[in-house]
């Protein structure tokens, strides 16, 4: 049992799709594991007439069938209704300070309080100056923000600094849940409980660095809101970036968060701006055409409902980025994310430089064998591809794979992203969050890029498209090439 | 199928306990595997009055249960009683010139012909001389040698010499099975068709290197043999000195049989010689004492038949060897090797670095996590010891084993030591065989050791002693204490 105190976890935004789909399921598998401190209470918030009868009622049909590995019957299991006890419901309306006296009379006292804003970032700003007007005591509170974190650097400075006037920077857990990964977490330990791979961490051993989240789903009812934001801002400013952080950074001085947040932000603020003309060789944009998904047709960008007839909105992002110090100067990290491609994929592939002089026949030709690929979805697992002998009589070398997740050496359940997440709130452990000059030096980064697209010479020229069900426009597959790489479906 | 000529395989010492126990059960195996060439005969020389008949009769009962994986019914096996057929038996003296046209009649003309000296080297001038002057035709002849080659430099050379008179050093198979193991082989494999484990693979990244060849046996009857050779010349000077080429020399520029030999043999010549203090402080011999080996009483080297009773012998020896290049230097490479220790077992372990500076709670304290073991007896096999995140939400690491050996992925029977190496010789393929130069250099290096032990001050002051079944005598510990390391079972 973790040492914390007792807490409330106040959840604005409690009846909409992310508490269902995620904040709840991982409360609820905290407190099935004996993790979530006995004492304490979950109370949700949001502006509907629920009473906490029909609330428990919504939880228990929406929320239930996303807690894994748990079959149909959850809801009358003991450890269920055991849950659900610590839940209360307070009906309030966000922009209505009069409304936060009732949550106010809901908190325990001397508790831990964690403000979960599950809300559109458009309430951020009210919550935090309501609950900073309101009787509650925020010395020991804690505010956890959801993405998108602004638009761009302006806007998000808007949000951060109204955030600032309520919550002091070490009560503020931005949370990105790619960084809640298992994989993400056992690169670190791999990188620093050893001393087997640093040595090969750098430009003198490795190749390149590629990073993907490919999705195959389309904007998926959310037209609207995803027409105003796009890749860039959707998945490369925040996750792809962050996930670039960790395989990038020095080692840090401790696992206290600023010590792991100062490494991270050095990594950021050493990211290559992009020349002029690197804006059209670097870096590609494009627009999903009609297709097919795992058979299935489906619709191009512009048919999807809610999308501008003229938008040009990327749905599809890849970047040749480079980081400008010591350790990786010259070494491409390609970065690429989009909707509509081919599989359902996040991974991190570090390819090893090829060995100088081959001595033994190489399968692949001149091509490197060595990669360490960080899988992080669908599946978890970090794997190492080497060569090796095979056995018998002859000097033949053939492709071999690590598993260095060690998936049998440990039987134990892993944690879900979201669940470590929300347990380090309530210890107070930030290292798994993002600081606001991390999340500054991201946007200064990718600025430039985004103001080149939304430029009024851009915006007379389309996108490029790709045929929805592929692994994006060919000019992905070129930029890499002039680089002297491929994608692995390239391969 | 192998693209070979035909071959003779004349085997002298056919009727011993090396030709049954090892050559004759690889040559099966490797018969029974289709990797023979079907016309190739097989020609046991020996001085017994044995018709084919009579011999083969033996070959059942001594050399077939020492096949492996076969049972006890495989005299009547189809590919038993094919094999049989191969064999052709010749009654020689071997110090008779006049025998060796019986020899000559029984061979296949315009063939590659092997001649196997597994009798006592003590045999191998005269052989040589009479196949010499016998009517053979050698252009296409190999000769295999086996250990011991020789008592000291001198000795060693004096053999050379002769055998050379008859054949040229390219035609010289002196055979070391340990460099036939798939472990060994593949340790090869790993560090040079990849480019992960060169970076690593030196003084920088490596704290030290231990080379054990530990036995349960005692003398076993031959302590006369024995007592004039001990644990040095019969070890270290050939088997545990070509493990330690194998681990430390530099890349070769290709895998020809000179080069790889050009490596070794830089690697011998570099190994530091032992100062006059050193012959103390970086050298143990001892002897074993009455103790218990598996649980079953045994007796002390001095009361096995055939010892001299003043001898001073040692069936125990620990070296801290160094190896002067920009590679090694400073990096203890620890050789060890000893009849009656606690186990059997035959193993390399490479001890990386420990980390510079721990971020992560570290289990074992300060030690290096770190290793890879490369294990070739009792079983073969290849290890990396690392430390990964144990899933959940805690970041705590736990020590892992990879299996580099990738017994999983290649479920394929791997080639015994023997076999592999006995089809290297019909091949023509020198590179895991012993060039006079090596073994000159590995006796150079050794002789003031052993000069140093057989001096008139030394020799009138017994060895150290240690129980039979334990791990050798406490300076052995001792020595590795003051290098600041530690034997695997004193950790």
């Amino acid at each position: 049992m973790p040492e914390e105190n007792i807490f409330n976890f106040v959840l604005f935004g409690a009846t909409g799709d992310l508490a269902m789909r995620k904040i709840l399921p991982a409360l609820y598998a905290a407190h099935r594991d004996g993790k979530l401190q006995a004492g304490g209470r979950i109370v949700c918030v949001a502006i509907q007439d629920f009473s906490k009868e029909s609330y428990l009622a919504w939880v228990d049909a929406n929320a239930a069938p996303h807690v894994k590995g748990e079959g149909p019957g959850l809801s009358e299991s003991p450890s269920w209704r055991d849950f659900v006890q610590r839940i209360d419901y307070v009906m309030l309306n966000a922009t209505q300070p009069g409304d936060y006296a009732r949550l106010a009379a809901q908190l325990l006292p001397n508790a831990i309080t964690v403000f979960y804003l599950a809300t559109t970032p458009k309430l951020f700003e009210a919550i935090c100056a309501n609950l900073g007007a309101s009787d509650i005591d925020l010395s020991q509170a804690r505010v956890v923000l959801e993405k998108p974190l602004g638009h761009d650097l302006r806007t998000s400075r808007a949000i951060n600094d109204a955030v600032a006037r309520v919550f002091e920077e070490n009560q503020i857990y931005r949370i990105d849940h790619y960084l809640g990964k298992e994989s993400v977490q056992n690169l670190l330990a791999l990188r620093f409980a050893n001393s087997l791979f640093e040595p090969l961490w750098s430009r003198d051993s490795i190749e390149h660095v590629q990073l993907t989240i490919a999705e195959q789903l389309g904007v998926e009812g959310r037209g609207e809101f995803y027409d105003g934001t796009g890749a860039m801002r959707d998945m490369v400013q925040n996750h792809l970036l962050q996930l670039l952080c960790m395989v990038a950074m020095e080692p840090p001085i401790s696992m206290d968060a600023d010590a792991i947040r100062d490494e991270k932000v050095r990594v950021l603020r050493a990211l290559k701006p992009f020349t002029p003309q690197e804006l059209e060789t670097k870096a590609v944009r494009a627009q999903y055409a009609s297709g097919a998904v795992n058979g299935k047709a489906v619709p191009g960008y512009h048919n999807e409902p809610g999308i501008a007839p003229e938008s040009t909105t990327e749905s599809f992002v890849a970047l040749h980025a480079e980081i400008n110090n010591w350790r990786w100067a010259g070494v491409p990290f390609f970065l690429r994310t989009g909707k509509r491609l081919a599989q359902r994929s996040a991974e991190i592939v570090i390819t090893f430089r090829p060995i100088p002089h081959a001595i033994l026949p190489m399968p692949g030709g001149g091509a490197s064998a060595n990669r360490m690929v960080i899988k992080l979805q669908p599946e978890e697992s970090i794997q190492l591809h080497c060569l090796a002998k095979q056995p018998g009589d002859s000097m033949t070398v053939r492709p071999v794979v690590l598993d260095l997740s060690f998936e049998q050496a440990f039987r134990q359940k892993r944690a879900e992203a979201y669940e470590r997440l929300l347990l380090d709130v309530i210890r107070g452990n930030l290292s798994l969050f993002v600081r606001r000059d991390e999340q500054e030096a991201a946007w200064r980064w990718v600025e430039p890029l985004l103001n080149y697209w939304e430029s009024p010479q851009m915006l007379a020229s389309p996108p490029r498209s790709y045929i929805a069900g592929s692994w994006g426009p060919t000019a992905s597959s070129s930029m890499m090439m002039r680089a002297g790489a491929s994608w692995p479906e390239d391969r």
